[in-house]
């Protein structure tokens, strides 16, 4: 019989979310352990292992999963490996997939990164069906990408391609991003950018503001965008500054590969016009003639809880890497999803 | 019997080279017509039919000919069409695979742009053998771009990908461009954003300069190449400058699609060390950590005479465009090349 699930992980920093999925993009079960609280490597694994086949077990799927498909920061699908994720504490070099394989009996394991993952979601289940170009870009924390080519993801030579957080908008006098560097997208359309650029403004410009009554240093995008919906002028140029930045970028992806489409994912995504109509201004004015017009801007359709174990679940249909326990060759479907309890 | 050459064209505004091309790479023989000569698009294509047929019949080749393959200014890969071509005198949209194939008794076609032909021709013959992801920059007249990921050409929604000579490199008080937007890195990084360069550095600088015994208005990137090798400060200078944009841009790229190897090609790599020195430097200092020592950047290894040709023609042998003659339906391999002698 050929197995009718997969598992999808969402790795955050704080959470890992995971659900059981079947071919038409159910999640039939979900849930949920802490990802940080682990200090050890090991611990988590089994904490999740334990969980996993708790959730299996109860909806009667042990021995249906024919693959599972994990989502998780600078995640590299050719080597399955976690590699320097400065938000996970277990070291530079994290053998996620060959662990999960081992735990799991040998059923084969896909990792990418949690935009990646994005990027099959929506590609097998929506805002991007039936698209063969296009560009995720998810505004998190950070800007993450996935992007579709001839209907592929861009893995690149070595798994880590898809940066797009990370290319440099401002040249001279950047933001400090993350990655070490100055002047990168991130730092700017992230919702760190967000509220760094509200410190920015709030500090250079001398009007009246909403975010004013607020604790400066702890200002979020959330408080941007209440104060840009009670008419708040400051708020509303943040917003008019970040969408201005990200249209410039999307303008200069676009002369890369072409997409049909941008999906944006993320919470800023929630924030509507105020992002969207800048953006798209900026985009037309920046893209070059020959692809003006072509290209779609649209929001993701994936409910937001959903759509990470989504994303890495499509990745579990096709994963191949599987662990061969010492002594124990396992060559044939059937022995690879042997139930353990 | 399995036709054993295929036609490589590579149509340029001066001229249009091209040659029959053996399965092992080998131009058996090739030969040029003027292109911008004939203000009608039809009297070119009899003109090409005619010198192609003489080099064909030369050759004992008149039925051996499987493919043809063209490389051209805005050659689009899916509608076989030029669109927009600013150096071409036809109009806004030339059928050209259509026309050629028809001329050649339906004999299938391809066409692709310039750039993306020479990523094939390196792909198939030159350094970037083996290789599944790289880019291909040609350092013409104007900066174009091939991009190749999980070992196919990247055309994009619209077959217009790869237009990375556009992407903006100076968003404040940037050159304008051809493509009639600023700052683009081909007004920097193109022979003739060198020979600007050239223009500004002798405008604003006051040092002497062998550069200044030269017509500044008629400067060519040769002349600078030329005054650096003699050791002058300006030249070398605008060398400088101009391999630490073109660096800065290449680390960007690497963000998106983490590309084996840069392939670099056109007359300006004959710079040598004075372009290839401070490129390197300024994209090893501006790559995202993950990528760093990864990308090689190397020459292209093809003629530079050669190299078009040979492109193009990699892309004869999958050629599918096939123009079928009103009541004569095409069906078979044999029935497409019928020699017209």
């Amino acid at each position: 019989m050929s197995k009718p699930y997969v598992i999808g992980m969402d790795m955050g920093g704080t959470n890992t979310v995971f659900g059981i999925v079947d071919a038409r993009g159910q999640v039939i079960a979900s849930d949920s352990i802490k990802t940080k609280k682990h200090a050890k490597f090991d611990d988590y694994i089994a904490d999740l292992h334990q969980a996993v086949m708790r959730l299996l077990e109860a909806n009667d799927a042990v021995d249906k999963i024919k693959g599972i498909g994990i989502g998780a920061p600078n995640g590299n699908y050719y080597t399955g490996e976690i590699v320097g994720a400065p938000n996970l504490p277990w070291g530079p070099v994290v053998p996620l997939a060959e662990t999960v394989s081992r735990v799991f009996n040998g059923i084969p394991v896909a990792v990418t990164n949690d935009a990646n993952a994005a990027a099959l979601g929506e590609m097998t289940y929506g805002a991007a069906r039936g698209m063969k170009d296009f560009i995720m870009i998810t505004l998190g924390t950070g800007v993450g990408s996935g992007i579709v080519v001839n209907g592929q993801l861009v893995y690149g030579h070595d798994g880590f391609a898809g940066e797009l957080g990370h290319v440099i908008m401002k040249r001279n006098n950047g933001r400090v991003c993350g990655c070490g560097r100055t002047g990168c997208l991130e730092a700017y359309c992230s919702a760190t950018g967000v509220a760094r650029t509200a410190r920015e403004f709030l500090e250079v410009r001398t009007e009246p503001s909403l975010l004013r009554n607020l604790d400066i240093e702890g200002i979020t995008s959330k408080d941007v965008y209440d104060a840009a919906i009670a008419g708040d002028k400051i708020a509303k140029d943040i917003f008019e500054y970040t969408g201005t930045i990200l249209g410039e970028a999307m303008a200069d992806m676009t002369a890369f590969s072409s997409p049909q489409a941008f999906i944006l994912f993320g919470g800023l995504t929630k924030s509507g016009d105020l992002l969207m109509k800048p953006l798209k201004e900026a985009y037309d004015k920046n893209v070059l003639p020959i692809f003006k017009g072509k290209a779609k801007i649209l929001l993701s359709e994936l409910k937001e809880s959903d759509a990470a174990v989504l994303g890495a679940s499509a990745l579990g249909w096709e994963a191949k890497y599987r662990y061969e326990t010492p002594g124990v060759h396992l060559t044939t479907e059937n022995q690879t999803a042997a139930p353990e309890a």
